[in-house]
């Protein structure tokens, strides 16, 4: 009675939860936010910062389909940095320090000032599931909030467990209560539970810190940015700094080891094998004699500080008395120890490419929930959670990105084909399309689908086509300009490149290694006309997409090698078993994932090339 | 080991948490602040809204004792107004409408600003008492924080109970979890527990409501401000609305009462008399066919509001259907139904003058704990046991302030002598001199007193020195300046006063009904000069103390007498029950509050006229 139907109800807002909800909303559903308390809307649970390897790239791509988590982190940001900038450009990651509170607060302004989300603040105790479909979600007062679609977002609350050494303490995060009854609803409709763990630093007292110990990191300046739109650019900064554990250090957590929950088999849930606790770090790489920490602010101007890097399970004494060893931390002060969380996930080869559950129709899963850590990866499904809930209800076709198409495809493609154990984060090294899914032309990949799939992303579009027509013009240029020998052999020179001899096309020159077009340009004034027409970012595109010419190439042909096996699709209700000379392991594991095409069957594993060609053959190949 | 011994440990981070640890830090203690949560902290439980009638007065002593409401308040309005302006000066009561979100971060961030204060986020879940002394205090990690003195400030956490309709559930705010154990340990050490209860309204989507049916209230302008410091200047403001509820909201409601907990007997505690749910309204006023309700906004961009006088604990679906029943909410969303919270607090007739408890040294109680309501009643207790702690440690004199000093003073004498049996709210009527204790001076009252108890109050004092002589200037003038009738009589004439018939001295036409100076100036370019040098609100000040001069002397004169038996000491082991001829009850009364003056022994309810005489004729009058 108090609720009319919704197309989407999303259960939790975090950072999955706040994406979905703008995805579908963004696409005209009529959209319920359900969240346990409207105040921690996009709260960051652990290290203040958005992008880094891999992950800045997807923020980038979230951006560019029209999701929030680009244009909030440009608002909130206190420091921007473009990390791996003297690597190859398929390694270039924009990363940001937030402010959190900031960060919080601008989501929520952002989600209210969004038309088509309501919101509801109350613990989700269950869904509503008739004839295995999701039809509500049902909450702690008992109201039922009916629904077309349901997405769950719970992340780390799923009967939450916190561990401080030997203590343990029901919690979705500190200083706050766990989620309950979801899991066991799920688990009787057949779906598979396991846990994970993840851990947090402790946070320190700025003003305890003895900051003349600690190496500076400043940011980039100018400062980037993440979104593709007109957001403000970033004036001022707040470092960061960066200290190290020693010897001492690592012997004094040892000492703590036997009261770690971590190794007396109390958690039972693995935990993130890339962003590892440290005394999980001092066990697995007992020869390093230290480890680099960073010391990050929460914020503009609050005094607490995120120590990244001492995540830790340990006991608080000993965390405590490990951390006043580290140089610079010897009068330090915290603010709360670290902590682990032990929390139920569902293993993701449950999903359909969609991120929709096979078991409850109409019900999907996105972000930890899925086995996954990290605020980027939670918030690209979210997104990718929304657009397809929605495209159900009006019976539209999957929503489905490709892993030449993005990080995205990559990220489901890899969670729904290979399951997990461990939370999952993302890395270049899991694309093996990377140079072509780049920080700087996720607008000119994916913008363009947003407008296909019917959001309003006209201003964006002027953008990509306006890089568009600066990359022809800038690339035309290179292509039929001479340059003179006397006009750049100095600055060939400088670079120990081999002079001109006689004129040559501009773009042969760019081609040179360490050669780039903004030095050229000082050179070449008909080249810096051309150039400073055009605002930064589209000339370091063009670039890109000249000097990487070649490897770009080579990797679409790969693609489209693929594509060819993408596009022989695989009926949802094959009968692997009746097909002969598959394996054993094939026909068990092609059952159960029931890939959408041999493209997809190709990356499950314990599928094999035998049974890819069998498949081939069979679909009339 | 992780904690140094500290001057003053707070537990929690409310109102009088926050002024509490403030104040103790600007005496200079090395104060510790306990919270369950570092991002609640001064987190608006109820309505976003500092000051009101009386309230108000209590925020401007707040400040003028160096405490930070004022400031923070100022920092984070959205609307200033002052009530009854129509009335005298004494009923004259700032009130504002705070950003929610912007009032909990520049009260963390000033308190983060602060050296003295440190911060530790955990559960508390007792005290560690040592020969009836309290010396520490335990968190649910078993971690010790040891200290000299304890202040808690546990507002309604203490095994907080949330009721909706039929339905309960454990928590100390709406999304957060309850507080266990400190009230088992206290009942234990002796202390006598009872419940209390409070409610609130539901949150509402501002997109959802017909504003054009509502009355729109908008703050002053020019905006005033609650700090006597250099706080900014309001420029826009949001505006609150006004709407009604009718009969049929009322029969709706009704209609739910079965199922309602105040009605069925499930809360069991008081709710604030004098800030009554709707349906307690309807009940206990079934005469009125309608309500007001203050349709408040959350903060300057949030689409949340507080739906001000329809707090209920009636069922949701009740709640609902009679909210969608009052004008302009016909279409209206909730984002979360109203509740009542049941919560556990202390007689406060167990406590001292300074808010110490009698049963264990060193362990202070402040604000709903001692069973008041309102953030205004809760910081200035915080206030006073954070001065009285470190005061305490330092071995020096308590710090009291009179009933004729301050609303403060009206309170805490109040609960330590009557107790409370319903939430305490402070109005201007429990003041008897309340023309000495208005708004407009309590700088002049109170900052010499916090400079007397070292405050650096430095730069205040010089602006109280500087309105004192203001107001010795502004008088002088209007004592000896002859106003000539031809220059005024016109004004006089338009106000319906008596026109001059020769000149007069100023001040004698000034106290005439009506008359302000102001307008005056407007006719005597020597007055409009003598006003110009000062700021608006000296030139208001000294205006209301020349005006209200007889009052004042009146009012002033009965202090004195009282003073007279306030001086009049007893002993903190006076045996009562030894002097003849007091009565019964006065003795069991005196005996258990043990008051600290003949002046605070008459006003303890039971102690007659003649057991105040004897005793006076005991103490050698």
């Amino acid at each position: 009675m108090i609720f009319d139907t919704y197309d989407v109800v999303v259960v939790g807002a975090g950072h999955a939860g706040c994406e979905a909800a703008v995805a579908a909303a963004n696409l005209g559903a009529k959209v319920m936010l359900a969240t346990m308390n409207m105040e921690t809307i996009a709260k960051m649970s652990c290290n203040p910062a958005m992008g880094g390897v891999a992950k800045g790239q997807i923020v980038r791509e979230i951006d560019a389909l029209n999701g929030y988590s680009g244009i909030v982190t440009d608002h909130t940001m206190i420091q921007f940095r473009l990390l791996n900038r003297s690597k190859g450009p398929a390694m270039w990651s924009p990363r940001a320090q937030s402010d959190r509170m900031r960060f919080a607060e601008k989501w929520r302004l952002m989600l209210e000032a969004h038309p088509n989300i309501d919101f509801w603040q109350e613990m989700v105790t269950g869904i509503v599931v008739k004839d295995k479909k999701a039809v509500g979600i049902r909450t702690s007062l008992g109201l039922e909030i009916p629904a077309k679609t349901v997405i769950l977002t719970n992340g780390t609350f799923l009967n939450g467990l916190i561990h401080i050494g030997e203590k343990q303490m029901g919690g979705g995060r500190a200083g706050e209560r766990a989620a309950k009854g979801i899991t066991e609803q799920l688990v009787e409709l057949g779906f598979e539970a396991s846990r994970m763990k993840t851990g947090t630093p402790p946070r320190i007292d700025a003003r305890s810190i003895n900051w003349s110990a600690l190496e500076v990191q400043e940011g980039d300046q100018p400062a980037g940015k993440f979104s593709y739109t007109d957001t403000p650019e970033l004036k001022e900064q707040r470092p960061c700094h960066i200290g190290y554990t020693n010897k001492k250090v690592h012997e004094c957590l040892k000492e703590g080891f036997s009261r770690s929950p971590m190794f007396n088999g109390r958690i039972q849930g693995l935990g993130p094998r890339y962003c590892p606790s440290i005394e999980d770090k001092i066990d697995r790489f007992s020869e390093r004699d230290r480890h680099q920490l960073f010391v990050e602010p929460e914020g503009w101007n609050t005094a607490e500080i995120y120590l990244n890097g001492f995540s830790s399970s340990l006991p608080e004494d000993v965390q405590f008395k490990a951390m006043r060893l580290i140089p610079g931390f010897e009068q330090a002060k915290m603010f709360r120890p670290g902590y682990a969380i032990e929390y139920d996930f569902f293993q993701p080869t449950q999903l359909k490419q969609t991120l929709e559950t096979r078991l409850v129709d109409g019900l999907y899963f996105a972000g930890q929930i899925n086995g996954t850590t990290g605020y980027e990866e939670a918030a690209c499904q979210g997104l990718m959670a929304g657009i397809n809930a929605i495209r159900k209800v009006r019976e539209e076709e999957p929503f489905v990105l490709k892993r030449s198409d993005a990080y995205i495809g990559v990220l489901i493609d890899d969670l729904i084909n290979k399951g997990t154990n461990e939370p999952y984060r993302m890395f270049t090294s899991r694309a093996e399309y990377r140079i072509l899914l780049r920080q700087d032309n996720a607008d000119i990949r994916l913008t363009p689908i947003a407008q296909a799939l019917g959001m309003d992303v006209e201003e964006r579009m002027q953008r990509v086509r306006a890089k568009e027509a600066a990359e022809r013009d800038i690339s035309e240029f290179m292509k039929s300009y001479s340059v003179r020998p006397e006009a750049i052999n100095s600055y060939l020179d400088s670079l120990g490149s081999a002079p001109l001899r006689q004129p040559v096309k501009l773009m042969k020159v760019l081609l040179r290694p360490k050669v780039n077009a903004e030095a050229l340009a000082e050179h070449l004034p008909e080249l810096k006309a051309v150039l400073d027409q055009y605002p930064k970012e589209f000339v370091e595109y063009s670039e890109i997409k000249a000097k990487y010419a070649g490897y770009i190439k080579k990797e679409e042909e790969q693609v489209e090698k693929m594509n060819r096996l993408e596009s022989v699709r695989l009926p949802e209700n094959f009968n692997y078993h009746a097909i002969q000379g598959l394996s054993a392991e094939g026909q068990e594991k092609l059952s159960r994932i029931r890939p959408g095409s041999i493209g997809q069957a190709s990356r499950i594993s314990g599928v094999s090339a035998s049974d890819i060609s069998i498949l081939l053959v069979y679909m009339g190949r």
